[in-house]
């Protein structure tokens, strides 16, 4: 019945991630991937051994010239509210492969985007350009190897590429891309030049054709679609991707594709840790049984409980998880005291984010790349 | 059974200017109008007297907030190839209105748009941005008060403009006004947003709500039609507009609506007095009679002779212009003869023109608009 939309603005229905490899025309990430990830990291991050991180474009490819140091990472936001923990979870990842891997990583904010797309005046998204950007500093990014570019701040340099790709695309392909209409803006046409910049901005400030990789959640793929067909015309490699999961939303798998800040059910970064316990408590799917005796005797279902799905995100030690898995199931462990497990585990996180937070403030023009 | 089509980017067919002002909406320049101009500037320019700048939009209101010391001018350049006299039309009454009223004026740049409507290079319309501000320098404005900005240059502060007036357009409107497609580029759709910048940058720079005057030639009329339609939305006031009819191409004026540099058969102001010569005997069409007797007999037709039109542009002594007017029509004067008169005031103007520029190189950065 449901009709599963997935474009970079609207995430609807049910996602079946084995159909969309197959519709996007993504690969997933086999073991001889994993290896050359492993030999480069010196370990393989939960995101990628859960299959979080599931499928990719072009990443051995990627590796190649990385192994040729001659490589850069691309990822973004979109400034239009609070961060939730579904947008935190690629940053994290992209965070992790700075640091083990040494790449340089340029990391848009697509302000433009936000007030193309949205009914927001400037103001409101420049004031949460400012909020995200602290959190994304705070999240522990290396503050040298990390360039901050700003649609509408960095236009200067980027409207001039951005006008190189748009010359490439036509309105059909954004159509049939995004789903567009006649009604659309002409902001909101133009705007997937804008997010092609990045890719390739790295190769002309620096005078070299490099690699480039984006982590990002699946929703994004359609705009990295056009920017690979478009990238090669001008001269630059297809960038490359590797790409997640969403984190669940709180009510449910089955209700809405990821996590959405729109519906109230969302964990953000700046949250206090009674309202944590609070929205985990009361909007926590739960995968258990009705009653505390049918489910000490039938156990829960840890494959449709919100909560220990998000600990797969989370709980980084596989052997914690497992038995997390196994006493929920077994019904030893009651829906109430898994939900406490991820409470703790999202309050610990982010009592030291929010600690960082106030320190980036302090940081914030280091990040921003300077033209 | 030849349609005439008047777009920005393409004049094809007979121009029926009274048709155009019912069908464009604009106003004829009526006598109160014509006084308060002179009231300001002190006389009436032969382009105003002769009708060759004859409509407008909102042109009372411009005039009554020049009264009150609140207004600004802007026009513009598209650099695609060298200026010929038809561009330089334009410009020359800007530089009279701006040296009697003492105006301010904002001069546009579109290197992107070029770029993006034309089969060239960003490199090749880079040289014809230099070369063409060299031109617009040479014809005299006051560099204290003209500020030159180029869209890729100055996109740092025009791009963040145009989306406010990006989010206010569809793409339905565009089709309609400017006879797009599915297949036109994304950059071209974008473009009319970067067009509408200067007719309110200027109040945002300097924190006041001005009025804003367009001299411009008829065909860039569907741009400020849109654009007068959103500014209001943004709380700036409609842009008013004072338009002019085309130079007609040499070739003759039911062949072309306006002077083409595609034809080989404009004048540039780069041009030599001897291939102004040339290009004058060979192409200019005649309203001459077949045979010398003949025409001393029923005398020549300078409605329709272009050398007399183009003198209707260029001769600026009213006296002078009417002689030739009856000596023509008379048979006195000679098709060869008119030909020489236009061929000596091209070449006077431009012997004068070529000097300036050559003195332009140095002031260049004066008129660069410094952000």
């Amino acid at each position: 019945m449901d009709k599963t939309i997935i474009t970079p603005w609207e995430v609807k229905g049910n996602v079946d991630y084995n159909k969309l490899i197959s519709e996007f025309g993504v690969s997933k990430i086999d073991e001889s991937l994993m290896k050359q990830i492993e030999k480069h990291a010196g370990e393989i991050h939960h995101f990628l051994r859960r299959n979080i991180f599931f499928a990719h474009r072009d990443l051995k490819f990627f590796f190649d010239e990385y192994e040729k140091g001659n490589a850069f990472m691309y990822t973004g936001c979109g400034p239009s509210g609070p961060i939730h923990m579904g947008h935190a979870t690629v940053w994290m990842f992209t965070k992790w492969l700075q640091d083990k891997l040494g790449l340089d990583l340029w990391f848009q904010f697509t302000d433009d985007e936000k007030f193309l797309f949205k009914d927001k005046s400037m103001d409101e998204i420049q004031k949460w350009l400012y909020e995200n950007m602290l959190d994304v500093i705070a999240l522990g990014f290396d503050p040298k190897k990390t360039h901050f570019l700003i649609d509408t701040k960095h236009a200067g340099i980027m409207y001039p590429e951005a006008i190189k790709v748009a010359k490439k695309i036509t309105f059909s392909t954004v159509k049939s891309a995004f789903g567009f209409t006649n009604e659309n803006n002409l902001g909101t046409i133009f705007f997937t030049s804008m997010q092609a910049v990045p890719a390739f901005l790295p190769n002309i400030i620096a005078g070299k054709k490099m690699a480039c990789l984006i982590p990002h959640a699946i929703d994004q793929d359609p705009h990295f679609r056009v920017t690979r067909d478009v990238l090669p015309k001008l001269g630059h490699y297809k960038p490359a991707s590797i790409q997640s999961m969403f984190l669940p939303g709180l009510g449910g798998m089955k209700e809405d594709g990821k996590l959405s800040s729109s519906t109230g059910e969302a964990i953000y970064l700046t949250d206090d840790k009674k309202t944590v316990r609070k929205k985990i408590m009361k909007y926590a799917f739960s995968g258990g049984q009705a009653t505390l005796e049918e489910h000490r005797k039938k156990g829960g279902n840890p494959d449709i409980d919100v909560s220990y799905q998000w600990l797969r995100f989370f709980e980084e030690d596989d052997n914690k998880l497992k038995k997390i898995y196994e006493d929920y199931k077994s019904g030893k462990l009651l829906s109430g005291e898994l939900k406490q497990i991820l409470v703790d585990k999202i309050n610990a996180f982010l009592k030291q984010h929010q600690k960082n937070r106030e320190k980036a403030k302090d940081k914030l023009d280091q990040f921003i790349f300077k033209q």
